[in-house]
């Protein structure tokens, strides 16, 4: 049965039907505790709610932080490109941007399209050289859990850089948890069932099925990852989000006539436009995140986020 | 004056007139030894010539590999853009990727056009929190010295899959070294001095001084970098490479063509046409960089790597 981790500041947590109980280890590290499981397996007994506690993510940092660009079909349409020919592709993200799963997300003053992206996390449970073969039979041994994660991203800098990495790598940019879900071979078969959701004041923006949706799935992705990639324990893979951001791609006529146009030009005049849509976030809204099975057997939690400006 | 720290797999050397000083220190890591200046200072009795050194990256991993993005305006306007409004754009890089200054560039089996970039690389002496101001007063407390790398990329994965990561991260893509020369405030205010040169089987293809032809300075980079991202010592930033790499741009009516046609098939038609440019690596090409300024007062070194087809 899948084992939901928990972390506050100073301890580690099993949430259990009664409440949080803590674990009896000396792991500062989401690496370190992994490696401890005997002292997860004990923890039970003497709960607390988890409601009082100040959760932090349960990923820690450093670590590597990898992602997969456009890896739902739904949202490679919606990006005006080709689901039948999109190549797969990582991406990183700095794990200075990894925070709490009830922390503000933080806009930079620069910053003028700040925009949401549901994700599910791969964290891994061992170091993975590169060259590892990755099956379905034996992703389980090098996939630990799965954790809720936004891939928070500043699209007036990401699309004119064209490189992803600034743009979602800004301190509070990679909201994970709030807990990290150990999963077993069976329970990790299950990831197709998986309902990714996300709203922003309650509003319902995405919402998609993992299997009817997603590209490259977790054993096709680290297949290609470790061809070139070494990983250890803790590290953190995000797969990609479905339909329903802020950012849609201009329709396609438009697209061309860009395509004309010095970059620059292109995209003052784009995001001229983007300025009248207002599924971009602002001071105060709430953005709630959460990713299960439809039947409740899997269920990763619910991540609730406040957007402020900086000042 | 410059001092010139050279690494084998078991000691760290200063280079000196008469050849290598064993540097007296535990440090196993760039960071450690930065760390340990007084034995870098004491070193000097006893010395080996440096010919007789099996020499490794003086950068050691794992450490933080950040890159710029088209950063040269002669390499700008190569790759078909304008170097008036190009965006300061940073991209990361495995430090898996880190190889020596004289070992093999190994080129995978399924990559098929293998290109050079010589670039200049910074390497950090201290920890550099998110938010920290650099102006030119005060960046040679964080940037401890340069060293030469080669910014090696596998221009058909890059292309296609738009993210650099991939393409530029495979192991032995880049070679560093082979000295990480420690440079003092005034010694820096030299670096638009530096000349980076890249030979390929002794053809002289990449040629260019740092002052003509550098978009965003050291200093103007770190500003910007710093404004998302955490550095510590020994991490690594590499600031671009001029024109001379094997690929250059389509000219400007074929680019607008391609840009109608699906992203597959444009590529697809430019790289059948890059077959017939012969200034891709092959197996056995000789790939020799080296950066230093006109009047040799500050020299990195000679880079000297050979091209290998993995088996």
């Amino acid at each position: 049965m899948s084992i939901s981790i928990l972390r506050t500041t100073d301890a580690w947590w099993v949430a259990t039907p009664t409440g949080a109980a803590k674990i009896d280890t000396a792991a500062t590290t989401t690496a370190q505790l992994l490696a401890d499981r005997p002292a997860i397996d004990r923890a039970g007994a003497g709960t607390v709610p988890i409601e009082s506690l100040d959760l932090v993510s349960p990923v820690s940092a450093p670590c590597r932080v990898v992602a997969q660009m456009t890896n739902f079909r739904s949202h490679v349409k919606d990006s005006g490109m080709d689901p039948e020919s999109i190549p797969l592709t990582f991406f990183r993200k700095t794990s200075g941007s990894i925070s709490g799963p009830f922390d503000d997300i933080v806009k930079p003053g620069h910053v003028q399209f700040l925009d949401y992206e549901v994700e599910i996390g791969l964290v891994f449970g061992r170091a993975v050289p590169v060259g590892t073969k990755i099956t379905d039979a034996n992703i389980a041994d090098y996939v630990a859990g799965l954790v809720v994660t936004n891939d928070v991203s500043a699209r007036d800098l990401q699309l004119p850089k064209t490189q992803f990495y600034e743009a979602k790598s800004y301190p509070t940019f990679t909201p994970v948890g709030p807990a990290l879900v150990l999963l077993d071979g069976d329970e990790l078969k299950r990831f197709t069932d998986l309902r990714l959701q996300l709203r922003v004041n309650g509003e319902l923006r995405q919402d998609m099925l993992v299997g009817t949706d997603m590209i490259y799935r977790p054993t096709e992705a680290l297949s290609a990852l470790t061809g070139f990639q070494r990983l250890d324990a803790g590290d953190l893979l995000l797969t990609g989000t479905p339909v329903g951001t802020a950012l849609s791609a201009p329709a396609k006529p438009v697209e061309i006539i860009g395509s004309l146009l010095p970059p620059a030009t292109k995209w003052k005049l784009f995001f001229k436009r983007q300025a009248n849509n207002p599924k971009y976030l602002h001071d105060g809204d709430v953005v709630e995140l959460s990713v299960a099975t439809d039947d409740g057997a899997i269920d990763l939690g619910t991540q609730r986020t406040v957007v402020r400006y900086a000042r």
